[in-house]
């Protein structure tokens, strides 16, 4: 959002709880303002989570026209509520706004209604300005104890192939999280502006594949998890596509941190970037895939008391990490116990597939080994296995060894 | 099943997992099989758990007709499965069963599932021999980590007024169970035979308002919950109901053991008892409300290494107990946090009170003191909370002291 380092920021360590009287310094300006200032119009749909207890804090107050979603970390998928521990109880409020009032009236499975949203934004749009449209989904994240895992029943039957029962239900979270980009796609279509758009997509952190809010998502074969400074944690996929690339459907293999998507979409946009910031406008490198112009990253967390930072082929963990969040996991997670379905069906038979297809921008079969080419494997004799502690630190050559076993 | 103490039988402790090769022994004859010598048809819907590895241990070989249902201690409310762990991984299994073959070809909520395979037993049910039907429903069991607490989304949203989301789920997994009361009594209706049918509607043990398989049901104010041998973890709840019973209406407060109901519910049946059992017919005290004929109870679980004996008003619990389980809990729980809909028209609006209008067995209002009188209330000078351990012996008079605040 500010092109920052959290830590330049005091926004580092553990995420907001929701009864926390603390934001996003209002000093910064964020991503959203930016692009107002380019004519911009800005919608926010979905997770804000940095910050809430003042009107001041809110994405209405910075820069989105307006937001509808939840404002911390998660809520229940079907009752937008999020339960938090506060002064030895435990309390459960209600979760989902529609801009600065409760959103009661809402019904339904939490990732259909979002997309609902974008798409009545998109039909709505008048086309006379740009188009800023931020969805941050709920999905796949866990939610309240007692519910951790939601989706529509009939979804989790068709991942019947899936052993872990978990592990189905996370299963059909991601394919509503498909769904809904095939939706949003569908209404870009429609209204005639997808040949004019760029689409992100973007993931957070690595999967939770133990713990209190564990996901049943899986890292393997990297190491570590969310709320670890290995790869299983921080090391995450991303999509960018418009229908006016040529010749670009390419695997880019470039360090990016999630600072550099200030510039990088303000450079999309034709905006120019701020100076003081800590992100790289990537678009170039990116588009025509030429080496990343990052180098360096830092990653601070002094809520457990660890740090990263990655230079070259090298990363450096100091500090202490937590043991049960920084090894590997999730494995037994991905055992099938039934017949797979087709991929090629699911393809062929997905909404966007069939936009893709009437646009004359139609998927070859033989892309799909930009999939087999993000695929990770590690060698199996691992030297040591370095746990950073009381003074230990750990160097790693994340490109020879990208699932950090062996200790330099 | 049998009208002899668990302990008696090897059957205590901690229950069957599924892939234990255990059973309950099959020299013991069990209730079906009396009623089967007595002429009833006999069916088991549901849970079974008292031995699945080998096929003499199955309900199908052991006096039932048919058994549809799980065999463990639950399963997934939809994917019908139950994840173990086994020698160091997690392991995950088909659950649901149609006499001996896996019923791979079932869909819908479990509740409603049970529900309607009851329903096709009455309605196909030949009225020239008596019928014994069982249904030991999945409701309201948590379900597997991932998804604890499942209930159709629209049902949960029904409970909107309390606060606990968990509580919510846990809510309408009950409403569920209210439904098919209402479906079922309904079912014996539309055949004719309610008016000469014995129901019987009882809890196995209190609810798990904490731990690893808490369902955000709650024993309050009582103490301890499943898994202790305090009155949260064995006083529940039952109740009898026929149309042939006469001023009957009343809350019947003596002690009855589960080893009560087999003598019990052949004495209804006009069958004689065996005589080496520990279980006594209550048949009659329970219809003219007269003292219960028991006086005593044990409990032995050396698994977790406690006993407890009750004798007349006073019970001693000996042993270590898992302070966890051995709390009061459960009371926040209860919070509401919206309106509370109407209990009147729940009842007006409700099957049963409707087939109880059309046999003129109307629902007296007034009746609903029952629920009054059957309610709890503890002194809040608590004297001291006695947790048996390392020799410490406790003893209660669960008559005046039912929350076993006072140690004697």
């Amino acid at each position: 959002m500010t092109g920052k380092y959290a830590h330049i920021l005091g926004m580092q360590g553990y995420p907001l709880t929701n009864t926390e009287d603390r934001g996003l310094p209002t000093s910064e300006k964020i991503l959203p303002q930016y692009l107002k200032e380019l004519g911009y119009a800005t919608h926010l749909i979905g997770k804000w989570h940095i910050g809430q207890s003042r009107t001041e804090y809110l994405p209405t107050s910075r820069g989105f026209d307006s937001h509808f979603g939840h404002r911390g970390g998660y809520v229940d998928y079907y009752e937008y509520t999020l339960e938090e521990r506060l002064e030895n109880a435990d309390v459960s409020g209600f979760g989902l706004f529609r801009n600065e009032t409760a959103a009661w009236d809402v019904e339904g499975y939490l990732t259909d209604v979002y997309s609902r949203e974008v798409i009545s934004i998109i039909t709505q749009h008048n086309i006379s300005s740009p188009l800023f449209l931020m969805l941050a989904h709920n999905a796949p994240h866990s939610s309240n104890a007692g519910a951790m895992l939601q989706a529509p029943p009939e979804e989790v039957r068709k991942m019947r192939h899936i052993e872990s029962g978990g592990r189905r239900i996370y299963a059909a979270m991601v394919k509503k999280l498909d769904d809904s980009v095939g939706y949003i796609t569908q209404a870009l279509f429609d209204k005639g502006i997808l040949d004019n758009t760029v689409i992100v997509f973007i993931a957070d952190n690595g999967g939770m594949t133990s713990g209190d809010s564990m996901n049943y998502a899986s890292n393997w074969p990297l190491r570590g998890l969310k709320m670890s400074p290995f790869e299983g944690g921080t090391r995450v996929v991303g999509l960018v596509w418009s229908a006016s690339f040529n010749n670009s459907n390419h695997l880019w293999n470039g360090y990016m941190h999630v600072t550099d998507w200030l510039p990088t979409i303000l450079s999309m946009a034709k905006g120019n970037s701020p100076k003081n910031i800590n992100g790289i406008d990537q678009w170039h490198n990116i588009q025509f895939n030429e080496d990343s112009k990052r180098e360096e990253m830092f990653e601070i967390d002094d809520y457990t008391g660890y740090a990263s930072i990655t230079s070259g082929d090298f990363k450096l963990v100091t500090g202490n990490v937590i043991v049960a969040y920084s090894d590997y996991q999730g494995d037994d997670l991905r055992r099938i116990s039934g017949d797979r379905p087709s991929y090629m069906d699911a393809i062929v038979n997905s909404k966007l597939y069939n936009i893709l297809h009437k646009i004359n921008r139609r998927l070859k079969f033989e892309d799909i080994n930009l999939r087999n080419e993000m695929c990770i494997n590690c060698d199996s004799d691992r030297i040591t296995t370095c746990y950073p502690q009381n003074g230990t630190v750990c160097l790693f050559n994340i490109k020879d060894d990208p699932c950090e076993a062996k200790d330099l």
